[in-house]
């Protein structure tokens, strides 16, 4: 593959046109707003400047890497052609399934398209057509010049071939792609988010602790070791004889704690009110913004740490 | 507080004894067995010497930190006039308690005394002792020399003032407390482990991904995040206006997502058998004590560069 169209330019599709640019590919950049285009590029400039070519910038001059931008108001000029599509419309299925419907007439059955959806299946804006069978879920976490991880979850529809088509191009990149087998709610990201998000919610509301204590559990605590490992990974080494020794231990006591976790609730407005106080007072709404900018710069640091101490220290 | 105890001196109480002699305390080191102190004074001289000064060895040269371990296989010589105590015998509450029951004779009423137990809450070992009002769990995530979460779970009966101390204890020696109001199964942090977990294993047991793509999405994503923001921080920046708005547009997607993960399970030995397997194909059993060092240098140095990041760049 050597042209990839990027469709939809807000926060996720700028960031998308990073990475592919950087990695070498022409990327032709479609919106239907000329300002927004604008925006993109002013994004990926300044984002590249804001890496270092040893971190996360690519090994290519920044110019090099922008001259690979083409963005386009004109759909066909941007899809016809393409040997990948990654689509980052807003989350409306409406707005989704027609985009597709116009996208089936222009593309060739060569093309894989990947939606960037964080929660609508494939299923329900590509049934019936022509090229169903090259479309799925791509999903990045934002932003994905930053964070490798992309999950795909094919359609019942999708051919395995472009599911593989879709992780080779991903891995290319420097992505970290993980396929599920099939559509489910939240895919994998937001389930597991969900889970801590259920848990951490409860231990608020039942005043077990206050929200600071929560979000330092993670970074102080358990977030260190899922920098690096996942969670399977982290028990595998908390036991002797590795996770079958670490499940016979402590399965019962996690059985038991799973009967006290399943207990939805609904996020009341009491409790979201007593959660946005906490975070208003240690950020300020209207430095929101700045944090976000703050996260990313720290991301982008710890990031490419994580490579270079990984790369020079193989388990 | 000037002098500290640290009584028993497995994985846990060797890192103790690390954490509190790098801060300047003197630290009187009890066991029962002449080679498991030899052994923690091996262990800690070589732990410092892995650890860089800029990092996390502390400022002073390994021979002035070694010089205030004092090991003892007395008790009374350990605890008699002890400021602190941090107690880290083997998970077995008559053990525990038969203990406390021995030390309660020996110390003075000014000590507070901290129990490393996972699980145990200190209602269970001890109850009706004449100094029960200042002992608490004061939990550590292995190794707390690297990793500075530490959970504070007070009994029913132990007075405010000894929480207090063992907050202000802990924040001196550069670990990061956090306390529960009340015993509750699993603390904090197991209980935000067992929540990830029994989402995984309830993904791999339903063939939805494989282990291999659950540790990816921690490691290559959320644990990108959660290694220097937490949960209810990762999300009020996912949303304009923080979490307020967060929840407003997601929480009904979650509150579904809860209730699809009300699904309490045992982890059967045939998904225990494919977990096993999958991690064996990756680490092979005799490869497990290596691989705990690579996670501990590695860990130290994302630690370390955490530090430097986060004093370098103020959100």
């Amino acid at each position: 593959m050597a042209t990839v169209a990027v469709l939809g330019t807000g926060v996720v599709g700028s960031s998308w046109a990073l990475v592919f640019a950087r990695a070498g590919y022409d990327v032709r950049v479609f919106d239907i707003s000329e300002s927004a285009l604008a925006a993109t590029t002013t994004f990926v400039r300044q984002a590249l400047g804001d890496l270092t070519k040893e971190d996360l910038a690519g090994p290519d001059p920044i110019d090099v890497v922008m001259a690979r931008l083409h963005t386009t108001t004109d759909l066909a000029a941007a899809v016809v052609g393409a040997d990948y599509i990654q689509e980052s419309l807003p989350e409306r299925v409406e707005l989704k399934r027609s985009f597709y419907v116009t996208l089936d007439e222009l593309v060739s059955p060569l093309t894989v398209i990947g939606s960037s959806t964080s929660g609508l299946p494939a299923s329900s804006f590509t049934e019936g057509l022509r090229n169903a069978a090259r479309c799925l879920v791509v999903h990045p976490i934002n932003p994905p010049h930053l964070i490798p991880l992309v999950e795909i979850i094919p359609a019942p529809w999708t051919e395995a071939s472009a599911v593989e088509r879709a992780v080779v191009l991903m891995r290319d990149v420097g992505q970290s792609p993980v396929t599920l087998t099939r559509e489910i709610n939240g895919f994998l990201v937001n389930r597991l988010q969900s889970a801590v998000l259920g848990e951490a919610f409860r231990l608020v509301e039942d005043g077990v602790c206050d929200v600071d204590a929560v979000d330092k559990a993670i970074k102080d605590g358990l977030g260190l070791r899922w920098f690096f490992m996942g969670p399977f990974e982290t028990i595998d080494l908390n036991a002797n004889q590795g996770v079958s020794e670490y499940c016979r231990n402590l399965g019962p006591m996690y059985e038991n704690l799973a009967r006290e976790q399943a207990d939805p609730r609904s996020w009341s407005p009491q409790l979201v009110a007593k959660i946005n106080a906490a975070m208003r007072a240690a950020t300020p709404m209207e430095k929101l913004t700045e944090k976000r900018g703050w996260r990313d710069r720290c991301l982008a640091s710890f990031v490419s740490a994580k490579k270079r101490v990984l790369g020079a220290r193989t388990a």
